[in-house]
């Protein structure tokens, strides 16, 4: 199976739901499905799924379907689970911590190293057995430790200035919880926010939609 | 301004961007925009801010761009922003209490009026002066306050019991931030998931792609 560089992000999207929908499943005892089946419990068509897994090589067969555990290693492999990735998390505050003590790191494949945080409360505390680190140590922690990925969860006016200072000490990529557009000078660090006002706001939309549809049938 | 019912998801989907973007420039003391720039600052092209705006009945004007404040209105317009919506919190657990804190549901148009959980320590205290009330008398609470939006963030086993809940006691939307796959019964409620695994293992794609080119360049 092989890693195609020109698939679309709109495939490569919709891979950890297949990842995560092959894992209910898995979990459920289901040993093979269609991929009509697979497309129904994920709002797509069957051509849809059979388009998409052709992008990494194509598995399934004809008449038979996929095996449910064999497909969902060859994504994780895809995904790069199985790869050991490390994780720091900057910012200790109220979402720092419900992230490190709720968010399983390690079924996604992470371990998460450490915490840093500036507030002398926090500093040298420890979360769900993660240390909680100065923020002024951090080029020296990963100077010292492999680190593939820093969590951002700074107040917004830090936000910047951190993922800055992640990029200059070699991290390969930002998870970013700032609600602010990081701007990455290094074209080779892959930046991923999650915005929940553009999720908020998405649903906002929907239900206005409904109200306008009752109001206006 | 009309709002179309046609509109792909791809669209809503970045409309929220647009106000996020814009309430930027605005901020920047900003006052008008042409859709070359403003596709700059987001990664699309001119011809696609263009297409999107056109979708809502088209704004802006040939040689002059847009208008950054009006612009901005009338896609806070468009996603209900002010329209008041109200909003409650399942589950005031880490994250719940994280969000609550933390996330500026005024400035995305919501009103926060209660958490419920069923953690004797929790109940009848408040998070921020928000109240938290037993989860038995979520019904009760949703037949007296006009309730738009819940909040998902129970466990993962409560998570479908809740939205079912939540549903039946008529809510327009669930705001699902429980890593589960609500099913809704009843298709007018919107359910908008947050599923930050979704978000790690797409960076853990990119940063796997940028592996193996590294290796094999």
């Amino acid at each position: 199976m092989k890693r195609n560089t020109k698939v679309s992000t709109a495939v490569i999207r919709r891979l950890p739901r297949y990842y995560r929908q092959l894992s209910e499943l898995q979990e459920a005892g289901m040993e093979r499905i269609s991929s009509s089946a697979l497309g129904k419990s994920m709002g797509l068509t069957a051509s849809q799924i059979r388009q998409d897994l052709f992008c990494f090589g194509g598995f399934g067969q004809q008449g038979y379907g996929y095996k449910v555990d064999g497909l969902k290693e060859e994504i994780g492999e895809i995904l790069g689970i199985s790869r050991g990735h490390t994780l720091i998390v900057l910012g200790a505050g109220n979402l720092g911590h419900a992230l490190i003590r709720n968010f399983r790191f390690s079924s996604n494949g992470f371990h998460l190293l450490a915490a840093f945080d500036v507030d002398p409360l926090r500093v040298g505390t420890a979360i769900a057995g993660v240390p909680v680190c100065h923020a002024d140590t951090l080029e020296d922690f990963i100077a010292t430790h492999p680190v593939d990925v820093g969590l951002l969860t700074v107040p917004i006016s830090a936000a910047q200035q951190m993922g800055d200072r992640l990029v200059n000490a070699g991290v390969k990529g930002i998870w970013n919880f700032t609600n602010y557009e990081i701007v990455c000078a290094d074209p080779s660090v892959a930046v991923e926010s999650v915005h929940f006002s553009d999720s908020l706001l998405t649903l906002s939309y929907l239900i206005s939609q409904r109200e306008d549809l009752e109001e206006h049938p």
